[in-house]
């Protein structure tokens, strides 16, 4: 997507660095930061300066990519193998993370010498990147058909390109109808504890020209129970063999009252965020991140200086769980670059069809 | 309630004036705010220096208490009549704002002269704030019958002695219940967008020694659906006359996921808060705030200044309703001063009882 004009992705491989946008000083400035070395990729995607699932894995992958270049011939497999581990030790709930890293290991494996090693390991890299983009362009597609003009759609963190290589999943659907002429309002619901929704989500529709408006995430219910809004769509961290997804933590909450007001209520993800290897949403480690990130906020400053502040009394504790796990049950369906999976029908309720999906 | 070993009311009436606990300046400073006029006190109702339904209903009363004090005989019902509308105009949602005014000019108006009516609004306005205080100590006593040792109750906002006079509302029951040493833990909604979960419920809670962890707003349904909730208890700003419940922002959203999880959701409100006029919630009147509250957040940096950042976009449009109304159907009871009214018996289910509140 452009910024400021220019087109960007959210991650790339560049002169033996891995670039990414800092996460940390959008909205206010845009930079572009560079890792060197596995380690540095590993501490980015640890400290969010990447998040979001799909860009995870397309960092992981390049991380993976610049071991592979940089490892000596000798000892090059052990080399590997610790830099595979160490990326996948840095978060515990995104799917398509551990996806990317056996996928890169799979084809440095394949290669017949160091050389054709390394060249498998970046190739596997772009085309992991690659692939997400296109991924998301095709979710963007199937997605734009749920839209009609002038919708009011709700959203949850951020699922948009910031989030994947490029186009974002519930945000793809929005910027595809968008060039088509179809007009739809977001309401962003905040994200808190770390505001991803205000931050992030509200700043990417703003660049492409999408009207948002950013709510507190308590008042996505009262909103959906007077009427304001017509769909919801989020991302998806990881999604079980049964349809349960792991998404960022309030996703379950704002499930919940989709289905008790009859909105539906969709997921967008591809489909290299599915885990077939976990059965349920029981089996999705769920990151407990630190108290801190409840206690403390940052922000700017009228005078342009970024602060962190605390918003609670000294030595208060806090509870910070990082995702949550939305059953099956409570969403409508899931949006992929395959087509959109129907899973529970609410909107057929108010047409007079069957209410099975409020039965359960 | 005591502040550093000293007994407080969060409102009272001394040497002709009107004295508030600053609530704007916890939990980092405790101040003593000091007005002379009724205009300041209406001000300060409108910026929250003084917050909580019940609070506000005594600071109305001693701010026209005041205006009795300092109208001049020539004019004087005029002038009543003029403070009454200023305070009844501050904010739109509590009811015991609009009761407090109605009693205190009814009190004024049985007085036989300007001094019988100066004395009658001093002794009124004195008089609903000892009601408030008795009223929070019987919900205390109610409500603790609800609770048992080691349970894990979550509130929201903050319905605590800084809500009202003293003792508070949902709070109360487990003052009361912690002096009878039944220990709870409590979850405290952070409560955006102004964060009085975070601010004062957990400064309230640690300074009478009860263990409370802030959680994000979007924790509460996960940790309701993995068992770490085992009962809520909240606040009410008006209750209508078939149950519903206008209460802060969120209120709404954690009920409904009480009720999917079949944990019992009470309200603590005081019956001065019950509004017969109103048939159901639609006729509540919902405060729509400035978007500022969502967009612009304040707390204390590392070294102690008080800050208020941005956390959004510059530009970006926020929507900000104060409060949200909730069913009477997602409540398992009220608890008042003459006991807890039964609506709904969630916990039947898990007793092998009725599903009936289930079933709406």
């Amino acid at each position: 997507m452009n910024v400021n004009g220019k087109p960007y992705r959210t991650v790339w491989f560049e002169n033996r660095r891995v670039m990414m946008i800092n996460q940390h000083l959008l909205p206010e400035r845009f930079e572009i930061a560079e890792f060197t070395t596995p380690g540095e990729v590993a501490e980015a995607i640890k400290d969010m300066t990447v998040r979001g699932a799909p860009a995870i894995g397309a960092a992981a992958a390049y991380g993976l990519a610049l071991a592979a270049l940089e490892a000596p011939e000798r000892g090059f497999d052990g080399r590997i193998a610790a830099a595979a581990k160490m990326l996948a030790a840095t978060r515990p709930t995104a799917q398509n993370l551990f996806r990317s890293i056996d996928r890169v290991t799979a084809a440095i494996n394949r290669g017949n010498s160091v050389a054709g090693k390394r060249k498998a390991a970046s190739e596997e890299a772009e085309r992991i990147a690659d692939e997400d983009v296109a991924a998301c362009r095709a979710i963007g597609r199937n997605g734009a058909a749920l839209l009609k003009d002038g919708m009011r759609v709700l959203t949850h963190c951020n699922a948009g390109w910031l989030a994947t290589v490029d186009w974002g999943t519930a945000l793809s659907p929005i910027y595809t109808a968008g060039r088509n002429g179809i007009r739809v309002t977001v309401l962003a619901d905040e994200t808190r504890p770390r505001g991803q929704g205000a931050r992030l989500t509200a700043w990417e529709l703003m660049q492409e020209g999408v009207p948002v408006e950013i709510i507190a995430d308590n008042a996505a219910g009262h909103l959906m129970r007077t009427g304001c809004v017509d769909l919801c769509i989020v991302g998806a961290d990881r999604v079980a063999a049964n349809g349960d997804v792991a998404n960022k933590i309030g996703t379950y909450e704002k499930a919940v009252l989709a289905r008790e007001n009859s909105i539906p209520f969709y997921v967008a993800a591809p489909l290299s965020t599915f885990d077939p290897r976990c059965a349920t949403g029981a089996g999705i480690p769920i990151e407990e991140r630190a108290g801190d990130e409840v206690l403390w906020t940052s922000g700017w400053t009228e005078d342009g200086r970024l602060e962190r502040v605390r918003t609670t009394p000294q030595g208060a504790r806090a509870r910070n769980p990082a995702f949550d796990v939305t059953p099956a049950k409570y969403i409508t369906g899931i949006i992929t670059e395959k087509g959109v999976t129907r899973m529970q029908r609410p909107t057929d309720e108010l047409h007079g069809g069957t209410t099975e999906a409020r039965r359960h």
